[in-house]
């Protein structure tokens, strides 16, 4: 006989790992670490492993109705694994009704409009899945650390975000957003493994070596992010991020919740069969 | 002992489902249920799950230098298997640098400008693959058939499509063009499919009787556009379809082939790992 496999419900997941909306949010008190939730890393692979295809299956549904979307928010510092969890939780999911955007420092174009004008642009259409590998929120994480904008427009950010937020929410677009919270001193593991292996080396910039010098600032950044727009229509979750399996196996819990939340059905065309000849 | 798998080379499979260019091309001389390159189903499924891996490494290699792309262009019938082939040949595939575009109707806001304005917005950015469910070749099929251009705008559109895809080709993308070619009957028992599968049943579409009724005229649309636009930058493939498996398989060795002929290999950033302290 196996042992038996611990898979917290989606509800236990939201609950733990929620910046509770309206709260005090202290970043520090998150453990990077933690394993409260899996506390073995086989539950946490077969659990990933069983999400993974349900979001494939409510994936075709939704893709089908055609009238909602789920868009998933990763933020989180280099080397967070952004890139891993699309590539794990989405391993098993077929590129049809999938778009990945990645945010890269604003074009001259999009910098000749507000900062949310490209990512409404965005925003993925009626149906389909869309992630975010960085967002918007790069406008009061990095913008505010490296002083990129004036602070005083950075300050009304926050407001801006959450009415943006709100609006998507309440015209079908269900978001999950979710910080992958990983700790200094992992994130120094991984970047070394970035300089030490083939195939990672083209993932290693230089100028990642700033924004870790930088480390207490981005983490006041982020605390306050996440503290002004944590809300009721799009709450923050924390996610340990320093065990790679844990990390995704906790993201797919919180993309599959999103999916069953909607109650998705096969559409009825309306149409009766028996009225078509196909000859 | 297991029997011998027999998988066609790449090579074969393009000599053999080529439309050559510059040559009178018959489209009723190419069989829908054609299995002179695999006999055995089994062979096929063996033959898609292989190249289905190989096309998901080699993705990520083109990802990471950024330089080219693949646009894989599924033409077909209706119910000819254009969604079921993006699911099976890309089922092993992370949503990461891939980008599927299934094109409609034109918009209001399309059909202000010419017809390749909004295929040319749609091009797969360099490191990716994408997949064009329909294309740019509805503007010489559907748009013909059903008349909803000036026959002779659209004789003019053979030579701009070829122009067009030179220019793709000559900047780094690679084109890898599909059509998928079911037979009439295979048609009607799919039709009849959709009509008795609850999951399926969205997907049926009145209309799509319409242009059944107009088979003959929509094969004569598909033997010219094929005749005219299969080049050596970007040949046309006819793919027989009336098997889904093969089909898959066929369609995923013209893939692994595209990405095979860029020779990838993970990008030099031209850094000496020694040369950073990550502290």
């Amino acid at each position: 006989m196996g042992k038996k496999i611990e898979i917290p419900s989606i509800d236990d997941v939201r609950k733990h790992l929620i910046a509770p909306p309206g709260k005090k949010f202290n970043l520090a008190e998150r453990n990077t670490a933690d394993r409260a939730l899996f506390g073995d890393k086989e539950d946490a692979k077969t659990s990933l492993k069983k999400d993974a295809a349900v979001i494939n299956e409510l994936k075709d549904v939704l893709y089908a109705i055609k009238k909602q979307s789920v868009l998933v928010i990763l933020q989180g510092m280099d080397t967070a694994g952004k890139s891993g969890t699309i590539k794990s939780v989405f391993a098993n999911t077929t590129p049809l009704g999938m778009e990945v955007k990645a945010f890269k420092a604003p074009s001259s174009n999009e910098l000749a409009r507000d900062y949310l004008w490209r990512v409404h642009n965005a925003v993925p259409q009626k149906g389909h899945v869309g992630i975010f590998d960085r967002s918007h929120y790069e406008d009061v994480l990095v913008v505010k650390v490296r002083k990129f904008a004036d602070p005083a427009a950075v300050e009304q950010r926050y407001d801006q975000i959450n009415a943006f937020e709100k609006h998507l929410t309440e015209n079908g677009v269900a978001i999950v957003k979710c910080m992958l919270n990983i700790g200094y001193a992992e994130q120094g593991v991984r970047l070394s493994e970035r300089l030490s292996e083939a195939h990672k080396l083209w993932k290693f910039n230089p100028a990642d070596l700033e924004d870790r010098r930088m480390w207490p600032d981005f983490m006041a950044a982020y605390e306050t992010a996440v503290e002004r727009c944590s809300t009721e229509h799009a709450p923050w979750y924390i996610i340990p991020a320093d065990s790679r399996t844990r990390r995704s196996a906790l993201i797919a819990r919180l993309v599959r919740g999103a999916l069953e939340d909607m109650h998705l059905e096969w559409p009825d065309p309306g149409l009766n069969p028996a009225d078509y000849e196909i000859g």
